[in-house]
């Protein structure tokens, strides 16, 4: 039954093969050199708004799913600085400092690859995931996005169009919620947007400024039926301020990450997650602007299944 | 000798408390919403050239200084994906791929935050080296650039400008050099500009397809005396194509970095290295445009003395 | 007054000097040919008792003071195997898995080197903490022991003694107890030994097959007031099932770990923590012998303040 | 005619199901109590050997097959120490160091567990490479082996043996050879025995002070004709102080390692790699004793591939 239902979605937002047969980033492709343009031409007061959250060791990642916060050292600090002249001859300077990090690809603010879930042993665009090993995805991996992820962003706001704080945890944001704050906010969802939806999820850690239960609390989200509308609408890529973009738990049983199956091997969306929309969302209310200038450049990680990312949202 | 020509080019370049006695960020204060807006204004093609070389094993660290090329490697992959529908049941989906790095901040393209270089004790706008432990550095932290590294972008084409396809390894860029380039581009540097200068010394690595020597080979690159013109100029960062903006050898006998020791810690000049120029100078070449939209979002880690970053110039 | 009673207690078993000025292992010195050649006897049944517990990703660390859980994936797996004769000509051979580790050096069983804990701006034998840069210990590292963990090891089973499953969190080990148990134990505590203490802690979270909160709940341990009854038995280490050998909370108001702050850099004695000592301890009861050759190899990590090990209990 | 004659080699010393369908340990069942016990006889002097080498940034690995030499840093050097009571008491003591390390298993002195190498699609004992994924080994983990490696550990000093510095770089060591040297030096080889190889290969690199060439360079080895021989003798282990036991570059055409593949995945054996034998040999030189106590206790590494080690041979 939940199979089915989860197949019938899957196919009906199945995009392969629309980008020929070697494409490997999907929705991607409705960006166009013109729609950047017009993106660009929305930055007008040069106000620029940050959208990665911190890398360090508190953060969001409790140990779930292999995931944990970035772990960050230095190989030179102070002490091995010089201490007289004989010192900086040797050293050829005063000395410095050089770090280091280890991270998940998929820890804090980030973009997952197209290669990064898998639907009845396929990927994206129909490619064997057999594809994907431990060198890495020879296939819809991170890099090959790596000059595409700059267009018009528009804010979807659902908890201030719905006069809330927050969306509930367990709420599931369904299209009519999309249109209704689109029109509330006077804004037109376009072919090739990178539509970023604040459900007010984060809100509750940043006021505890603790991190804690963020990945596995309940959690509102986009609907899994939300599929179709962004299918329809030809997103190019959907970020949100929770921990999956969609709701926790899914809706359709058996599966926790419905709408990931349906959007990132079916219909080729990148999907976006962690972003820190406060600052962003607080002057779109202000000033009633909800579409912007949007670069979120990927790290080209060679056969990376995602990357972390510090998209920046200038007016 | 050296230690007083370094010192006489360093206190004239010295912008400690210029921007008051808190200040972190140095020079990317000379970035303003204004000149923010006025670079949007330059992308009117969308044309989008990312700056990132890819992140892999094979890459320029030959280990020199304890730097070493990006590890990743997968936590998940497609053998872990269920095989049948009980494991689809019992993994709640079809599997997925999930993967982590671990690497030098200095190791790719990047930018050098302001803790990174030490000059007699002290970091930019003064504070302690103290202040740089294995835990992090306190002040002048990449993280306090987070939504500061965008703005109008130059290219200084020099070996173009001198009718060659590379300078020659050991060749010091000269300030005139600098103004003729500018002049023959017919592009003026504005306070607030990014400045990238390309050399044309990444084009002998990707001719041979080997980073073996990019690090350690002489280079071309500015010399330590166009310090003095970066600051008159006001110039907010300055990056280039090879692996530490500056000429190598040096031409100060004793110190290996000097434009690093007069710009980081002194001009509080932020640096960018490693940057893949060949795509954006040929468009260049071929439209006369050599200003730019130019995003490059460090990623925010708590206390890092540096940033992987893929940039994006749009035209 | 607690700084106080620290310090009398510190200068009391301070050993600095009594190896030479140069010595950076202390204790271990206690060790000679001939403890080892004695110890050797010990074993005469060949049986083995690994002590180390599995270096997974469920572990003892919560994240408390930096310390994570090994991490551990395959650079090479069975996915990236040759299909056919060509990929196995390719390959020049069947294929194989390589792996790789992220682990703090203090994460699971282990021997704490002499440069782990610092006592008023020194270390062991008097060296300057200034010693101890990121880029490791340049005095008293975990490499100086590399051929000296071997020996008479006696279990002190402190709970059996006392008749109980497991000592209570919080407990202090006295040196009254250690007499106690090793009388009836009718085992002789000599120069030289490697002791393990048993206080039953881990029973706790094996039994729970969760190790949550053995590092940050209150814990038995031995008391501080053990550190001079230590340094006249001339013992060479100790090492003990909890996390940190000593009673927790500590019995000395202000000071997290005042026996570590007497043991390693004022005795010179080496710690080891987080022992599995179940199956040695139930071997130990059944024939009454609570002597055996223990064989330690710390991992020679050059610089290193600690080491992951898998001690051999031999019998 | 490759495949076939290393077909026929693997075949003639396959031990599949000789220890029973369920075992993952292989020719180290050959180590019994008895065979344990009668070693520890053996160490009669004390004299303990270090058979690892440092695990420092200077190391073996040149990058080669994505093996890199060990990282190590601190997460708590000196200057995070307390500089005043106040900062004594906010931190509940002096301070301290803590630090953690990257490191390939396969990067020093180390054990290969029987999941490290493939043959047709099969592991030791049978088991399907499928079984090991990014996740790691389900069989044949190095964790099976945490209480088992040690035991009577024979030295054949064969460039002794053959009145030579070193053996040639390419030269395979023969039956003959090992008989030969095991008769010269008095020394019976018995079931059980852990077997180390001298090739002196290791010499060329330390009287250098430089790896570089180690990992990749001609090297001698056992040759792939004395998996027989070791099959009938019922070698337990066998290690060597080259990169790879066996001779490169190999015997049969086609495959980089085919000692490789007759050892592990057919005949069960452990191998040994990487191991530091001069001060071992020169002892045995010495004193005319080749038969020790070798113990090497793996890291129980949970779905681990191999293991640093750093083995004690005791005299």
């Amino acid at each position: 039954m939940s199979f089915e239902k989860l197949r019938e979605l899957a196919l009906s937002v199945r995009n392969w093969g629309r980008w020929g047969p070697d494409d490997e980033i999907g929705t991607l492709n409705y960006i166009t050199p013109e729609t950047i343009a017009a993106a660009c031409r929305l930055a007008t007061t040069g106000k620029v708004f940050p959208l990665g959250i911190p890398l360090g060791r508190k953060g969001p990642q409790s140990g779930n799913r292999a995931r944990f916060n970035p772990i960050h050292t230095m190989f030179r600090d102070s002490g091995d600085a010089p201490k007289d002249e004989k010192g900086v001859i040797e050293l050829q300077g005063y000395g410095g400092a050089d770090d280091w990090i280890v991270m998940p690809l998929q820890c804090v603010t980030q973009w997952d690859s197209l290669a990064h879930v898998f639907y009845e042993g396929k990927m994206w665009n129909g490619y064997d995931i057999s594809l994907v090993t431990s060198s890495g995805a020879a296939k819809n991996s991170i890099d090959k996005t790596k000059g595409k992820i700059v267009g018009r962003g528009v804010l979807l706001d659902v908890p201030r169009y719905k006069g809330v704080k927050r969306l509930d945890p367990g709420y599931a944001i369904t299209p009519a919620d999309l249109d209704g704050t689109a029109a509330a906010q006077k804004v037109e969802i376009k072919s090739g947007d990178l539509l970023i939806v604040r459900t007010g999820f984060m809100t509750t850690y940043l006021e505890r400024a603790d991190w804690s239960g963020y990945d596995s609390d309940s959690s509102p989200g986009v609907s899994v039926y939300t599929a179709p509308w962004m299918h329809k609408k030809q997103i190019a890529a959907v970020a949100a301020d929770n921990y999956a973009v969609e709701v926790r738990p899914a809706e359709i049983p058996i599966f926790r990450s419905p709408f990931h199956a349906c959007a990132i091997p079916n219909m080729g969306l990148t999907l976006g997650e962690i972003f820190y929309l406060e600052d962003l969302a607080a002057d779109c209310a202000a000033d009633g602007r909800y579409a912007f200038l949007l670069v979120a450049p990927p790290l080209p990680v060679t056969g990376g299944v995602g990357t972390p990312i510090n998209p920046y949202a200038i007016k």
